[in-house]
């Protein structure tokens, strides 16, 4: 792990990239309890699905790893609590509850393993190792999507070209790489020279405070625009390709993405630029047949007109809506790029086949 | 006048309601001096292309209401003055010069008063009062052009319907009922029940700011959105009309106007809802014969990641593209609301009908 990235590992410590400070300030908490690894995910210190539940899981490890205990029985009954607990910081994370399941697996490894002889001081010892080991072949595994997704994306984007993104789905979001941005990265390696543009991302400046953030940081050309102007950028012939990420996609190819995702798909098909949606196979569901069956959380009005401002931006007591995500309809999908390679329409056969 | 408009004027004085406060605050600014006027327009105190013109036909008189002189050449000399101070104030703004060349004209009627054997003291008081006069006149062609937009607009309409909108083209903006605002202020009277939905309008947020501000003010039912949340609304099913202003019209048919107009025309389009253009005359330019021709203002790019916020909310330096308007192709504009009638395409012949 480096800079740049959600989370480090520096002398056995776990430190968590505190993102409601960016872009102004650029500061790691320690996490030693459960309190901490809990509040981190809650206040949106760490966010993106895959970061969520690899923070998770080297979290659980970090809150245990002290933990004195007398048998396996008693570090299994604490083991439970914390996961349990941590489970309550943000429950509709799916990726929070998969990583804690799979710590809970390797857990259950060695039941039996006071029937080895060992002491369980050292069982413990090693328990808590193959925890941490396990936390990191999550992360790892998700560095190697996210690769692959950069990998497959490139092959659709050319050197030089424009390219338009929406919120962060950025290494910020993963293990690194991040999902649609991967193949921006894997481009400036290869000195692609992409002209990057970014949504600034209303409400939440996901795309201003956070993806402005790390590609100016890795040194890739990056232009900050406000949601309204994807029309005028495309317009002036400026880009080539749009790329997203997704939250949700259902069977058929309809995806479920930070809110303006469906504006842009529309937008490009309009300039007959493809857009791309980034899904790793985590976010496929085939049990949910279309998008009408996504149910779309509304937010706080409150974040639109007095989050972040000086002052409140509208009368107090405005009638607002904010959904935080909208569905884009897979008719306005050029192609959908997963870590096991790329799906053209028509997606209910491509999608089924990527789980065969 | 009345409340919820950009100026008024209170027992022989002009007040400018300062713009820039609200929504918070509700302040009028005394308007006694060249540079009070000057000032106003200069710092967007007052905006709007109407607005501004008005307040400066007011504003020229205000500035010589109490201006002792010896005789009409010294007058005309000060007038003269004051009309090239308040040209500076916003020299891009047609309606500032056009207001104050009509208020120009008014006082050469008065060249040969000199004649006509009337005291010169008595003479000045009464250019004083045709200059008011001249000023209220300009006020109330532009109410009733507000007024005829509104009654034709109102015909493509009908109770009950949701209707978006972009930025400000309201009241605010101009001498009452504004331009692409005034059918919902009519609808109103009559009972409509219309649901307005206001884009926030990043990044000078005059749809939070003003629009929800004035629509709430006179009792409209409005909910205020992101400006990337069009798209889901309009999938909603909770729009049937989108209505914008105009700043300039090609003799095509392609529309100039703020930042992210072209996109909800594209949008409306997109889910068959008519999306409905005000453009009065004074906005409409035959000379220019496509949107391709029409020069578009770039901003400071700060304003999209430092104005307004308590913190910078992208890192220093970053690149930014901050177009003030789009070009909104006539292709996608159902029709065309003037104070003359409805255009509907082709435009061509439409627009030139209205000047014969």
């Amino acid at each position: 792990m480096s800079d740049g990235l959600p989370l480090k590992f520096e002398e056995g410590k776990l430190l968590i990239l505190d993102q409601r400070l960016l872009p102004g300030e650029e500061r790691f908490i320690e996490i030693n309890t459960k309190e901490d690894i809990w509040d981190a995910i809650k206040n949106l210190k760490v966010r993106g699905a895959p970061a969520i539940g690899i923070a998770a899981a080297y979290g659980l490890w970090a809150a245990l790893k002290d933990l004195k205990t007398r048998d396996y029985k008693e570090f299994s009954l604490k083991f439970r609590e914390t996961k349990e607990y941590l489970e309550t910081s943000r429950p509709t994370a799916v990726n929070l509850f998969w990583a804690l399941d799979r710590m809970e697996k390797k857990l259950k490894e060695y039941e039996d393993i006071k029937d080895t002889g060992i002491s369980w001081e050292d069982s413990a010892k090693k328990i808590k190792e193959e925890l941490l080991r396990e936390a990191e072949k999550i992360r790892i595994e998700d560095e190697e999507a996210c690769y692959a997704m950069g990998r497959y994306g490139l092959e659709l984007l050319h050197p030089g070209m424009g390219i338009l993104t929406h919120c962060n789905a950025g290494a910020l979001a993963t293990a690194k790489y991040g999902t649609c941005l991967a193949p921006i990265y894997l481009g400036k390696e290869k000195g692609y020279g992409f002209k990057v543009f970014a949504d600034e991302t209303r409400p939440l400046l996901q795309g201003s405070r956070l993806t402005a953030w790390e590609l100016k940081k890795a040194g890739v050309d990056v232009t900050l625009i406000c949601d309204n102007m994807a029309s005028a950028v495309m317009k002036n012939g400026w880009i080539d390709a749009v790329v997203t990420g997704c939250d949700r996609m259902a069977a058929n190819g309809d995806g479920a993405n930070k809110i303006g995702t469906s504006a842009l798909a529309i937008l490009a098909k309009e300039y007959n630029i493809p857009f791309y949606m980034y899904a790793p196979l985590s976010t496929i569901d085939l049990d949910t047949p279309s998008g009408e069956q996504i149910k779309i959380e509304l937010r706080d009005g409150e974040e639109i007109y007095k989050m972040w401002y000086e002052k409140d931006m509208a009368p107090e007591g405005t009638k607002t809506y904010n959904p935080s995500f909208d569905v884009t309809d897979h008719k306005y999908i050029s192609a959908v790029i997963t870590e096991k390679g790329i799906v053209r329409p028509p997606y209910m056969e491509g999608l089924k086949k990527l789980f065969e």
